[in-house]
């Protein structure tokens, strides 16, 4: 069985009503902003993907998955989201007279948020929104290493005319100065290879094929981010399609949940997570368990992060 | 186009946020608890079904679809969501014990409303919901007439051993003493049929064949509720599978949007609605019509029965 | 609410079973082949159509779908399933190697059955099936009118080099000499315009969009037919879409579930049914909609074609 | 039975192979770019709509659909495509800079079309593509009238901070001059209904609720497009949600079939059609009923204006 | 290419029966009652579940896929069905007034069963089914130790007001006296956790994070069912979901295929196997691979236990 | 983000167009018959399945799906695609008259074509039109060995009283004289195993329970084919269902993505391969994972079989 529903609010002699619909479901009192340690920003945006669509559907099937996560973490042997309190911010709205406008509209709310008082999740939508997100967190925290999770190396330069399509996503990033090393990638343009090729020292790629034969890639990532400021950027085609079918372009060969897990919680041990993002999920009408694996992804990152503290 | 997230709230410079998950995604202002017009009590049950289930996601879709609709009526010249206010409640939690004590728990919710204050909408969830809702009214009103679209009876005495199945929705509802007039029945058994000829002065069954080629169940519906109290119970099922496949047990030769319609705003100008619920919505995945049609249904009734006055 | 799963079986103390898979899922006692006055007889093959496939798949979703369908029926003040008992014969199997064998092996079968003592309901199946239905019902009946709904006439002489395409079937039938009418039609070739303008006296087609307009083509239905031996073949596509959207080949415009209901009813008033089908239909996972009006049209006829005895 | 894959091409001794994936699946011969009377231009873009998305996968789901149709058209007794030749064009690609960028590529792409030798018919998309063909035909033909049916007026002059969102394509297509026609109109919000009283000259709204009980608007729109040149935008909204539920934005109450086939032809015959549209078609994985309809309504339009000449 | 179909039965000149549906779909002479070795009984119950439901269509979806399954064993040489005789109960009806009374008929039905002959294979239906059969167990064979495979401990003493919930089902097993050894737990409440620590002797819980980086459980479990009567309770969603994603709530980083087969046949030659069930598929419209999964793995333990003697 | 719609056409000034439908969605000079290295011959045939069907649909699944792939290849840092050219033939048209005509009109296509001038790879379509092809392969190239992926053995001589099942193929290519290795197989019936016993010259037949657990097969594969001509035939439901579920008949515990590319690129590197198929795709709708998987495999195919010379 599941944890469905388990989180009961406003008990009353006779009956008593479900949670509401933010994220894990929390009763007001472990939700308040003022009180919450985490802040979690739907960003429901689709926009520069011309394939399968549906990212933006994305963040409102992880907030509903989410309310069927059990709260207790064996680990810690805590339910951290009780302790630590989680609140769920509106979605923010996508600017639809263009990619940049939309991309400089997230900056500007990441901007007005507490990112040094809590830990910002941003739930996508495409990944062109993590660029919005970056140019945000330098203006609170400087230069900082990007570790982002994705098949694709995202480097183009442009991409259909636009340098803020989720093709540029890892691009644009680079532009603020910081290092970015990635993890799954198996697929890549020419000018993509030839980037990555001239810039080791501005990116890493590890490859999916790679990994899949040497584990050695986690202590080459503890070396690029060992007591650094690190934003995470998982962009949910890094698994592979058995785990997460529900993406705009699902690529074979990808990363299973152990894997995964053992990178996000290694970045969360070696370094300072400033803030992370999970993008790209497309939900499937009928299949939730790709959503409900997107959801307890986000809850075992902010475990991770904030039970260092 | 569509009126889609129209709404926007928490604007910012730069930046705003997309309406919450209420019944048209209203803002604060326009939907709190304490100078709304309406409630809406979403109640996620179903468990008394035994061919396809799913009810129990019903009132969730309808909230998802509502925010799409557009809040300006063409006939009022008006924006009554705005004028009234509407306010969600919290979900009302199934009691899984048994079916009788999910019924008695929604009387209990029922009668602590301020259902004569306030106009009580309930989304289901399966028709058995209506029997806690029928009893929670009875306490605040009294005796009523129960107006009941359905593509069934709903008349069995009892059901699979319990007397609190969907399928014994309006007898249960008729032990409050009230009458029943039903529209759109074309799937009865035996001992319904029975109970209809026996008792010809507590219920009154209009069957969808004939509503087809005889449109005269207007003037006989007016003549039984003029001038008093009725409680509104629509079945989705009434409606024709064309219009709302998604539901448990379709049935063929029902009602078209406009027959409805008609019927629904007959009921408010002609007696006193004291509270109404539209009920045994079945979401498919990935079909959204029947979830936006059930929602814009639940914005008309309530703009009939609240524009009357 | 719906009649699901009512006719339960086996009965014992604390416990009981719920119904078998046949058709109505009634207690062995009321579908006895011995006994039972109808014969359903499932025939699940599609290997002739080259767009959406899956109209195999057609009969297990009708059988599924029946049991929730209610015995009593409304018109006849009775329960017509158990007054004559309905039993379901196991599925044909299709000779896969090739249409004709398949056409062939189905009328063999239907030579077996004792169709002057039972009324043979045979559920498809694409429509190439009704061909070898009616080479089976001459070697009982001899010649007989041939009353078809669909939305295409069937009468290519061959198609993609077969004579046994589901493209071909009334041409087929016409080879054994008597005649057809259609309706619902919409779609044709020109060597079926052709074919139509040069035999009136063998095929008649009602086209749907003057059926749409001017209902005189009962009246002419009934001259046709009257006092005869009448083989009904019911291609689900001759529904509207909204309707019957779970077919290979859906065309717009077409008939509505009441039109459909007054031809079934008037052939069997006015003619000697000897034998029905219903075919074509190709379920759609997660739509029961269309496998519920289906099956209920299945009992439909069936009830027409008995309770006039 | 339908007319699937009946269109072979390349005929060899022993095999053959089917036809290739342009409009109505017709050979080389039918479908050359310099002897087709009629070019079909897909345009798989939506960018700005925010519920449910889609409409781009609308072109391909539109072409697939057509190799089905039937070439031979009943009441002309004739199979106009192979007299007339119709082209299908690669699909022009979306603009992902902004939505401005990609209606003015639009235009650009429909200017250099020989639209006054060929008749252009553009698949959508989302609505706001008629915007830029609108511009484009406005510089090969001058002003023209535009008969639009939606359920939506489409009235807005901004939305999301866009005047280029679907919401506000009516409302740009006037920026060019010419009035505006709607019909099956069911959804506005205050700033269209006010639009709309105070600019009776150039637009009309036939409300769908007021179409499904007064029969007279034909009369009106043949008044008003007597002998000009008109613009056929066709959301395909406009259809009840029974007929076309794969529609971003689907609304109860609207027009059925023969109601859009009525006004199309009445169109064709009365006024002078430059090109046309149908968009807003967002295709439901494994219904194909809806994508049907809509290649055969392209069909029909496409035979009722090249028929006239 | 698969089995499909490859039983045919009452085979006649020139045409062929299918197979009933059955499990494994077998002739009448391999599946009677009398001389078969297993029983499999369909149990389509699910009503204390409130996220994902439609457990209660497991059976049917098990039922289903099993025809495709080839009867011979690659392992056995042996086609074991043939040998042994599998005979298919009707499903038992699920007793809708509560919880409480559904589990009391499952253990009056088993009790009736003759559970020392023949070999129990239950077919859920949510997990609480277990406790019934657990309970009709105890009355044949007396105390007996449970092997539980399932995401979650199953070990909350209460859950939304009743002892009868999916999500008590190991407790409530515990009632009995019994140890219960789990597998593949990776989802736990503070309460199941508590109560883990609390009784070692009477339950342990290998979790799936442990038991993919240490495979040492295979050991341990020998030593706690050598030589014992055990009860095999497998929740499907101990899989992982990339395996078994139809399970109401999936949670990632589960079992894979060759690990449960090899849990299933040690705990086969280990133990004395008593009886066992497979519940919580939840089957989703479209994907048929997790039934043909889940009806597998029915024959693969079948065949491991009665392989045995 | 993906490589989505990245190779645009026809580019003028102000506006471009899509890709065609050809594989991988090359422009016309990549894409040519005469100057291409590789053609891809379409053959969307499915009619001896008679569980799920739905294979005809596999090459337009793969062709679509395959417009996202980037053609960049990291390993050879090259664009294979451009470099060699790869022209997408139209789709073979099926011979629905009996499944012996279908395959021999596969034969006479292949003979027509010029298999030693370019590397042949044809898209199923169900198993049976290896038959066809490996017929057609023998008329260029005499005897060759066929190293075959799949669960399935197909080693009937007869299914349903055809030679010419899907079940049947990898024994019709026997009749022509070569070897058969066999990798993922985990279904037989008993006939196929008495023949894998009787024939160890012609058949070897790996087991993926065997596989699981010991990599030695790759050796025992070169030893087979080293220097020989093969023909490589990859029915997709050797994959797991976890990585294609969108097949016939899934069975559990195939082979992963990196077991299958590491068959291919050493059958590719040790043997000469005369052609490919890649068969069994029955595409779900609403799931593009599987197909973006299969157009992947075929590309990675084509990369390594052209790649070496
Ligand atoms: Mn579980
Ligand atoms: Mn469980
Ligand atoms: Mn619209
Ligand atoms: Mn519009
Ligand atoms: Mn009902
Ligand atoms: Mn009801
Ligand atoms: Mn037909
Ligand atoms: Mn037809
Ligand atoms: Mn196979
Ligand atoms: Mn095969
Ligand atoms: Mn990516
Ligand atoms: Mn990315």
């Amino acid at each position: 069985m599941g944890a469905d529903a388990q989180r009961e609010v406003g008990r009353a002699p006779g009956y008593s009503f479900l949670p509401p619909s933010n994220f894990l479901g929390l009763a007001p009192e472990d939700s308040a902003y003022e009180t919450s340690r985490a802040l979690i920003l739907p960003i429901p945006y689709d926009a520069t993907t011309s394939y399968k669509g549906g990212a933006k559907d994305g963040p409102r099937a992880i907030l509903e998955a989410s309310a069927q996560i059990e709260l207790y973490d064996v680990e810690l042997d805590a339910e951290p989201a009780l302790e630590w309190g989680v609140h769920t911010l509106p979605a923010l709205a996508p600017d639809l007279r263009s990619a940049e406008a939309t991309i400089e509209s997230i900056a500007a709310a990441v901007i007005d948020l507490p990112c040094r008082e809590k830990l910002l999740c941003v739930l996508g939508g495409e990944h062109s929104i993590s660029v919005g997100v970056a140019r945000g967190l330098y203006s609170h925290f400087g230069e900082f290493v990007t570790v982002q999770l994705d098949a694709h190396a995202d480097l183009r330069d442009e991409y259909h005319e636009t340098p803020y399509s989720h093709a540029c996503a890892a691009r644009r990033i680079l532009d603020l100065g910081g290092e970015v090393i990635q993890f799954g990638i198996r697929s890549l343009d020419r000018t993509e290879a030839d980037f990555l090729k001239e810039n080791p020292a501005k990116v890493t790629a590890h490859l999916a094929s790679v990994m899949h034969r040497d584990r050695s890639y986690l202590t080459a990532l503890i070396e690029k981010i060992k007591g650094k400021q690190v934003f995470l950027t998982i962009d949910l085609d890094a698994f592979d399609p058995s785990v997460i079918p529900a993406t705009g372009t699902p690529e074979p060969g990808g990363l299973l949940w152990y894997d995964v897990l053992e990178i996000v919680q290694t970045v969360a041990r070696e370094s300072t997570v400033i803030a992370f993002d999970v993008v790209e999920l497309a939900p499937i009408p009928g299949l939730h368990a790709p959503d409900f694996t997107a959801a307890k992804l986000v809850y075992k990152v902010l475990t991770a992060v904030l039970g260092k503290e």
